[in-house]
């Protein structure tokens, strides 16, 4: 899949690698019974940020104000920075001994989206909004996952679509009519009143609750790992 | 002050302001004895949204993607919002009973900020972007907010300062160096690089986690709370 050909032509890649292998090996460690703190390093802000450092000034290219440039890399990051909560939650589950299960149902109050449902959320508000932007056709999930795995497939599948899609798709999108339909209401946007009132804020919502929930279940996240990749 | 002149221009006001009076009338009301309730009326949300109906449509002007029209109109309606969710914490309080110190000190997780430090940092990340992105001399606020009225002074100073901030203020700050010292580490970013990795963010995580802070606590608000004026 083009997304996991990306992620390889990283120079991260090695670090996610090795970081999954650790909690891989910490969770056969736990299951004989055997000491498996010594796999479980949390990265230090400084690494992240080292790892992350950008080279935009370098090349003496600031990032253009575009349709394109305010959604497909700024959606593109946030799950990143989904996958990355998603690996310390995992590594926080096998270190503490709280079930998976628990943190993929956790949520802020009863009458709200547990975790997996931030996600799904994410997923959609993210694609839909693309949906509404383009003639592009967009792939329905049915949020149908059950476990971290299928979490983590979701995001791969919503990333790779936005791999698909181009700045010449978006092209014009800000003066593009957009209809949300909500009870007894319908209210038009331009593509550009969507992104910015709408999509955007919707989309940063999902990423910060999902951050959220795994904060107060006491998963050892930082800001940095909600700010993400900076490169 | 020029935020309160502005809040009397727009046709919401009335509505805000009965909002406050109903919420002072139940005050009084529970003080004396008296049954409050039909005081506190849950706005729907087909309301909230036929009193924020984008009008940019009819005027035919799609919004430009700038440096400004990316911060200030953004930053000012999440403080809108923020606003909005402290009226609505504020009625629960006198409804439920529950202290209003209570939600004022509410927090996710034990070494998390509280539902004031989130509003103080709200404040500090958009002016302190700002105050990267132009040669503007930005108020500095020293975070003693004690009470509900401090974090609706808070915001209203904040907001005071966007309204002094013109477009041209920010004119070719994409292009302009920030550079953010963490501890060990140095990042250099282009204007629009910091606004749209780092500054927008962490903008919308302190606004969602206000959000989510109260949500926990019981309080009555939905997304259409979060995402406030579509105007």
């Amino acid at each position: 899949m083009k997304v996991s050909l990306k992620f390889r032509r990283c120079h991260c890649v090695s670090k996610v690698a090795r970081h999954r292998a650790q909690i891989e090996r910490a969770r056969i460690l736990f299951r004989i019974g055997k000491d498996f703190r010594g796999w479980l390093n949390p990265t230090p802000l400084d690494t992240i940020y080292q790892r992350h450092r950008p080279q935009s000034l370098k090349r003496g290219n600031p990032m253009p104000l575009t349709m394109y440039t305010l959604s497909i890399p700024v959606f593109t990051r946030g799950f990143s920075a989904l996958g990355g909560l998603l690996d310390k939650a995992e590594a926080f589950a096998v270190e503490s001994g709280m079930p998976l299960d628990e943190l993929f149902n956790a949520r802020l109050a009863p009458d709200m989206l547990p975790l997996s449902g931030q996600i799904q959320r994410a997923s959609d508000t993210s694609k839909n909004a693309i949906a509404r932007l383009t003639t592009l056709e967009v792939p329905r999930f049915p949020d149908d996952e059950q476990s971290f795995a299928d979490l983590r497939a979701r995001i791969a599948k919503t990333v790779a679509f936005f791999e698909t899609v181009t700045p010449e798709n978006l092209d014009g999108s800000e003066q593009r009519e957009v209809i949300l339909n909500f009870p007894n209401l319908k209210v038009n946007f331009s593509g550009s009143d969507y992104l910015l009132k709408f999509a955007l804020p919707n989309f940063y919502f999902h990423v910060t609750t999902a951050y959220d929930i795994l904060r107060h279940k006491g998963v050892p996240i930082g800001k940095a790992d909600f700010i993400g990749g900076l490169d």
